[in-house]
């Protein structure tokens, strides 16, 4: 950027938001570059924005707007495909102060600002004896912001649905500095056209989530958990699909025999580290039926070979074994750096799937190790590698792309839960088809004439 | 419109179209030109394209987009705001023919096509052990196409969420002619914008829809319902707020006593006569804990004033007691021609829109009845006139913007579940705002600029 320019947007900022809120010092602006993604590629921002109101996003969005400077929203950070990986001479707004949670108990909602972590709005919902689904496994970390801007999924969607489901409204900051609130505290809305869902999952490339009202429900009642061992990937991938015939569970999760491993070498719960599969099944219906489904889960993986099947409805061992599978992602992640995908496929393509990955593993000898939401269909193969080492990157990198093929080839898709931010972005126009993607850029510029929301993620160049 | 013209689209119409398909002839186009709302103001339209398939309705589309002729897209007619009222001149795209249903038990979808009714989609799932949970009082008589495209909700909605959060994927025709597929039979996908959910709701107005994946659930346990009489308004709302904050119930209804008796003079029911409202509970879940809601339930009826409480899980019993709010409508109408209202409100101001339309009534000396999907906030008060007297005519068309105009004041919504249509698009403006209404129009320039779909319908002159 030509420095009279950059010297006109950092006095303009400076002038528009309060003090405090504009961070233009090189060092600190390096925490603001990367998500979890560390897209190699990330820039250097102009500027940082703490905002800590939607009118300092308004302020700063309206600067960005009559300068044409990009804008990169950003929650926690803790995003997988890039979507919040800054760009030169953009400006980061980030919503990482924006924090506050309000839960009415009387309509079972919760407005809440985007900076808030997932967690932290479970934790305010469940003081009313309410509960916030929606569980990605970076709950811990992520903010809510964050999961509405990329519609994230999590272990209880196979019974509890995803993000979407319980966004109920939504205050956005558009291209244009305007903020309007969209939906609201209305169980039923039909008035005018579905712009709450399109915000949810647009990954800040039509505006700026700055509040959202969600749907909450009773607590969850106390869950039986079960765990099955499988020598097998097909004997474990049948029980999926046996399983999702006969009933409905909470949650229907799957390792493979590398994230079994990896989480034993960090963990030491006694995990049966031969075994080629293990899954995590659990419901929560009512006592005497949960135990009915979970007697029926454990006949299903017998019957599908599973070697050894743990059932517990003691809170903490559940989650515990929950946990195990939480912290999959990290444990692997000790091996080396990883590549990480999020391709879906239609439930009875899962075990195609699986095995499709297993023989691009070994064709382009790459280690790809695989979590999943079965229930869902929802895969995350983790591509392990040394990054030093270039021709296992370059493997690693053909291999990535590989998986996503296979999995449009399987009619599937590129992402069930991560976004496609920047990582994912050359696939997109493969997965969507070029009309479907015509009508995403039609939105796109009808929404954001000059291209100055998070442009690169999701898109690429318009 | 022009003769030569009009010739001239007939003529591409019939080239082609497979025969059988087009009607011209003037007395078969009357079948076409309401819906269930009679709006007064509907045209005569040009043709009528009884379509068989998505290529019959891309070729129709084709050639209005050619000629800048409208198009209304038709499902069953049983619209209540005008969605599908013909214009003068316009190409009806009727869907009433394409009723094709396709379960898959495995990965518990439907694929259906647009004129299949409710309740087939909901009698071919449950052959295979599935529930459609959606519900709109309508279900024998509209089809999924139109629940679809005004995300209908329904009875069972307070506990299972409405039409959009049950659509997996989409066969659109755009205005262009292009078929394309959003989404599909993927539980988890966030690949680019939620166009699938954008679709869901746009009445026609963005695209006409021509194939549905719907996600379907395991089969309702049988519930037990209870109903309660109160002796006055004020106890019942109370008792609706008291049960939403104790449990989620997986029916929670409200009928006025004009309702209950229109109901009675229809059904003979022994319904207390005398009762100012009347609230229908159900609880679906295992015996036990459905008993234990129903007895909270009734406590809680009681602490409100109710005078008579009566429960049942006889399936049988259940169903005559919901059929009774389902036939609210169609009963009271038979006291005047209906000007049926479908405003919704955050719960807690449920009693102020209650009263309030009863002043409303009062000052405008018109009859209105109100039934309600009181668990969500959704109303329906009907307005019952006698068309053959103006003076009621015009007070009652006052009233009825007037009701929307209290809901609009109380944080509500104009319409919860019917669609914006014609009757209510006069009053959008008011209840978006001039920048969400201007969203909303940039997204229907993007995708129609002709403005040929469903033109009138939910956005007014363009």
């Amino acid at each position: 950027m030509e420095p009279d320019r950059r010297e006109r947007v950092i006095a303009a900022l400076t002038a528009d938001l309060p003090e405090g809120v504009l961070v233009t010092n090189r060092d600190s602006l390096d925490a603001y570059r990367w998500d979890r993604a560390n897209d190699p590629d990330a820039g250097v921002p102009l500027a940082v924005v703490r905002a800590t109101s939607t009118e300092d996003v308004q302020a700063a969005m309206r600067i960005a707007a009559r300068e044409g400077v990009a804008v990169i929203p950003r929650g926690a950070g803790s995003g997988l495909s890039g979507g919040s990986s800054a760009q030169d001479d953009a400006i980061v707004i980030a919503l990482d102060r924006m924090r506050r949670i309000t839960i009415d108990p009387v309509v079972q909602m919760a407005t809440v600002q985007p900076g808030a972590f997932n967690v932290e709005v479970k934790a305010a919902a469940s003081e009313h004896g309410l509960w916030y689904p929606p569980d990605p496994s970076s709950q811990e970390f992520c903010s809510i912001g964050g999961n509405v801007a990329t519609n994230a999924g999590g272990l209880c969607c196979v019974k509890y649905g995803v993000t979407t489901d319980y966004v109920l409204g939504l205050t956005v900051v558009l291209a244009d500095g305007k903020a309007v609130k969209l939906g609201g505290p209305r169980l039923k809305d039909v008035a005018g056209l579905s712009l709450t869902k399109l915000f949810v999952g647009s990954e800040g490339t039509l505006g700026i989530i700055t509040e959202i009202v969600l749907r909450l429900v009773p607590a969850q009642r106390t869950p039986t958990t079960l765990v099955a061992m499988f020598p097998t990937l097909s004997g474990a991938i049948q029980a999926v699909l046996d399983i999702k015939g006969a009933m409905r569970p909470s949650m229907l999760e799957f390792m493979d025999g590398v994230a079994i491993n990896a989480v034993e070498d960090m963990m030491r719960m006694e995990l049966d580290r031969s075994a080629a599969a293990m899954l995590i099944v659990q419901s929560d219906e009512p006592e005497a039926l949960a135990a009915e489904q979970i007697a029926a889960v454990e006949v299903i993986c017998e019957a599908n070979g599973a070697t050894e099947c743990y059932a517990t409805s003691d809170p903490d061992e559940s989650e515990a074994l929950i946990e195990a599978r939480r912290q999959a992602i990290p444990a692997v992640e000790k091996r080396g750096a990883l590549l990480l995908e999020d391709v879906g496929v239609p439930l009875p393509r899962l075990g195609d799937l699986v095995l499709g990955v297993a023989e691009i593993a070994a064709r382009h000898r790459t280690e790809i190790s695989i979590v999943a939401h079965a229930g869902d269909g929802n895969t995350h193969p983790l591509l392990v590698l040394d990054p030093s080492d270039p021709g296992q990157k370059e493997r690693a990198d053909i291999a990535y792309g590989e998986v996503m093929d296979l999995a449009i080839a399987l009619g599937g898709t590129i992402t069930g839960e991560h976004g496609v931010g920047r990582l994912k972005q050359p696939w997109l126009g493969d997965y969507l088809g070029e009309d479907v993607l015509d009508l995403n850029l039609r939105i796109k510029k009808a929404l954001d004439p000059q291209n100055i929301l998070n442009p690169g993620a999701v898109f690429g160049a318009i």
